[in-house]
């Protein structure tokens, strides 16, 4: 078995992580830590955990995360980089939900976070944890930037056209729809139900923070220069992200190769579904599930190629991808503890 | 491994029954009919199925459903009473989501449901189907009428106070509110998202199918008379039931007592929890679950009992509560396949 | 034209208040204080009001109120008991949409609010703003608290047959529900999206701040002991109050007699809509709309009598009924700027 | 006083008109007739205009629409065009909300919408009818084709830039989002509450068929060549439609110059507000309303220029843009009868 912890279990990707968790047969839930919920069971917060979950929270000074296999930190940015040199030397392998790990670039970094990296030295052994894209460098690596939601759609969605060379990587538009708790359990007004139910925006359309961590990605899948064009919407569903990914074709191509293209690609990929040729996947077809749909479409069979991609934004686009990850860490079988179906309706 | 087929696979309770049975260790999913869909995969109909389920819909005439373990009927009312008496000659164990074995009453069925019953002679050897009251008759039973959603509700949570007789049976009020699923897959005007949704509506108020079901089972619990006024209510919600159970007490009892006696009740009952006085339970600590969650109030410590439950009207409140009696049935653990945690958020 | 002040109107109420006054042919908006949002334009906070209502919010401190003919008190419990006295040496008429002028008896408020009263003087010139009860008393008011969103369906529901002497008053029952912005414009966690949608639950069922009120006016109905339960449920809905009222029939009396009792109260009244017996009105049937909607329901033709009432609590419920009392006090048409119609779907 | 009389008043435009025009104070509503629903009173199938709508609908042989000014078809498509030339004769203005009349390309028209038009003769003379950009055409006109919702935001967003050459012609990229009440009022499975809420899809990106009218319209706008994606995705909310709209473009050109091209172009319309540069304008910043907001938007201050259009589908969209021709083609005032202001929350 191994020993878990998490680190700041109050917010949806923690308690995502306890709902996947406490069902996984090779782990055993050994703290929690909130500082402000120190004592509180857990269940009293999330009545969905009763008779599941015995565990309460435990204020950090009284923690003793270094006897965990793995700690994730379901934590704001800039926490995990503040503990997580001591927790390696005690032999802890660390995934972090938020960002303190998953961009190289410590100037970029800092530039769109606002926060200091206050250990850049580790960023060198830190591995971007997309199991489809760094499987090998996850399974030997201690130190996980587990990454944002958007990203994991984008880069999922462009790879296999970026990596053959089919698109123009100077020309992605990504028009991205997120539901409500991809902005966290915080208590603010813009996502109070009376604000974004029966309602759409756009948001962040001038920059969002999951643009230098995307960009840093696919500059891997192409020698060209990156240009992508990224625009968030706010979407009245609790879960679910759906990313409508743009991209011109630089060749006659036809659509068979396409779909042949993306379907090579994922073949034994566990938690990667290649939809039929102009599909439509619906979010909900994800809901709760750690699988992620693609589908093409190309209209009017032009040089504009549209690729479709959804995933649940708490699980393949957090913490199941997460846990991914830790299965892959510690040895076991990628899928296990991941198996949930997604529920319809 | 248990042989199982599904007749009427197309609605909600089907496909729920899909979900569970997918993933269930004992279950081999052996056919689903749709005379409509005959041919087609049930992942086209279902994506959430994609890569789980490889079943097709098959047309009930090529369907050879005499083969199996188990069969459930997710059709509507009149179907299962029509292929229940060959079925159950052919050693086959029958599960009816819909009311045609719900009833004992010949009489009071036809009168609410507008059908003749074609074999009431089967009526007395059905059980009906709620565990936590039927338990060993379900065991040895063949065939089950699985109880209605509503019904569970106000079964479970009456119970304990009418065997005790601590409430009066002459004056139960329960007010109860259901998610939109309950209304099943059928292309009506009423329940669209543009009607149902930012909306709130009683109906059926002069008169409920699932009064007499409830009737029949109350009065098994008191030797008094039963007089129960049901309002039911449309929740623009997909999933949950909530019900605001109203009771006068008969006698003077503390707020301890009547805590203590429903915990007592149901204290071994695996999908039975009982919160803590005064909680107020959501449905979402339910949402996907096989959970009933139960608790009390009583305002101003005066006569009347409030007692609110909630419920997944498509787990505990139907398909969920089918596999429990299932499991029953085929001397499995009660539990098997239906531990699926909470979706929350 | 009437000069109007707005203190506090960065709430729902607030803005609700202006989307009826910024359209209102007999008002003149002068001023409207944020302490917080000093200098902001309004339509800056609500888009909506672009174009339409150019004022900026002012600091209560610089804002001269007593140059206006009615001051509306948006704000929270204990605000307005704070300047009232001032206003109305000033000559100014208020009209409180919070607590403060609703309860008579001080120490009924105070126990329930918490706060002491400031002002116990005023309250006995204080009319309760209801005017379909209050109409006469109203119309020569001076200070107006404005009824309760819950109140206003419970006493309109009630009160004919509590007049009429055809209910036990003992035996009152209302299970209410809300949409989410009946708990105003907070940031807090409970009212989130990701926790309000998709989800229903009951709460403050131990006791709620609508209760005193409500028994004040319904004692006034009758002349036997007023005994009421009222259990709230919020409902994922943004507005839309649905009130299901039980009362028990002390009499025999047929059901045309229930219905023309109820019609005849309300014949005249713009904003009461009596529909046929056996109805079941819809929350969406009066969103954006002054209207309240009532029907009749008698299971069984049994000693239960259900009323049915639907409300828009932003408006019947607070801001609409506010503007209602405004006209009566300055002699104008009582329906003048509360024609909109419904906005449905 | 204007004689209107609403052909197919059923459906969700069709309740909406009559929202709109119960309260016109230049409009009799004269008659609405419906063949399923002869004889039903209006406020009977929508208890939103109980009091307010006293008409019943009435089979199309007993009405006497040639006797009206205005007749609006509410309908399938197919139906104005078998109507038109009789009313026209009787002197009838016609304004049509389906597609009948909206296309001038009759082979375009009949291959999108799989029916023959069987007057063609009278496409000449019909006028388009989006009042900021035919304004004049629609005074003078007697037969309107009135636009699409989606064709109305697409237009007005890239009309300012392609008339001043700013943008490619030939890279347009249109990413809506409409509510669910864009489907119709139709019993079919997909726009259930329990498919469509809490749910995202794109559909019909291969091809849809508010296409051919909006590119016949933007060819109006240019003379070189156009090229335009159109990807439609439904959400789940009532009203509302967000047009994600992307352009390359052509030179440089400061953001000032692009707000200050919008902000002329639009300066004296009344139903157009343009928000300052970088806004995120929310759907429901205009719900119930006729006003369309536009806002700019030029990430990084690349070629990538992004223009944000929100809209209320059934106002703007369909139903109140009607109302603005008429009130044109009337020689009334253009918004009489359209200044409700947006609802929020």
């Amino acid at each position: 078995m191994i020993k878990v912890g998490i680190v700041g279990g109050t917010g949806y990707t923690g308690v995502e992580l306890l709902r996947i968790l406490a069902a996984h047969p090779e782990v055993q839930l050994t703290c929690i830590t909130s500082r402000k919920e120190d004592g509180l069971p857990v269940a009293e917060m999330y009545p969905s955990l009763r008779g599941r979950v015995s565990l309460a929270f435990s204020s950090p000074d009284n923690t003793r995360l270094g006897d965990c296999d793995v700690v994730f930190f379901a934590t704001p940015h800039g926490v995990a980089m503040s503990q997580a040199r001591e927790l390696l030397a005690s032999g802890v392998k660390i995934i972090d939900l938020a960002a303190d790990f998953r961009i190289k670039n410590v100037a970029e970094f800092e530039k769109w976070y606002g926060i200091p990296h206050t250990c850049p030295d580790l960023l060198e052994g830190a591995v971007y944890g997309l199991p489809e894209l760094q499987r090998e460098a996850i399974r030997s690596s201690r130190l996980i930037g587990n990454p944002g939601c958007y990203p994991t759609t984008m880069q999922l969605g462009y790879y296999p056209f970026l990596k053959a060379g089919l698109i123009n990587p100077g020309q992605l538009i990504a028009d991205c729809k997120s539901g409500v708790s991809g902005a966290g359990r915080k208590a603010e007004i813009g996502t109070l139900f009376s604000e974004a139910s029966d309602n759409l925006k756009a948001y962040s359309v001038a920059g969002h923070r999951h643009v230098p961590e995307t960009l840093e990605q696919l500059r891997k899948m192409t020698n060209a220069s990156v240009g992508l064009v990224f625009t968030p919407h706010l979407i009245p569903m609790i879960r679910g992200m759906h990313s409508t990914l743009y991209a011109t074709l630089n060749h006659p191509v036809s659509n068979d190769e396409l779909q042949q293209l993306v379907e090579d690609t994922y073949r034994n990929e566990p938690f990667v579904d290649v939809m039929p040729f102009a599909s439509h996947p619906e979010t909900r077809s994800v809901r709760g599930s750690n699988t992620l749909r693609i589908s093409l479409h190309r209209p009017g069979n032009g040089t504009t190629l549209i690729i479709l991609v959804v995933q649940d934004n708490l699980m393949k686009g957090a913490s199941g991808q997460a846990v991914q990850c830790m299965n892959l860490m510690s040895g076991l079988p990628e899928t296990v503890g991941l198996t949930q179906l997604p529920i319809l309706p």
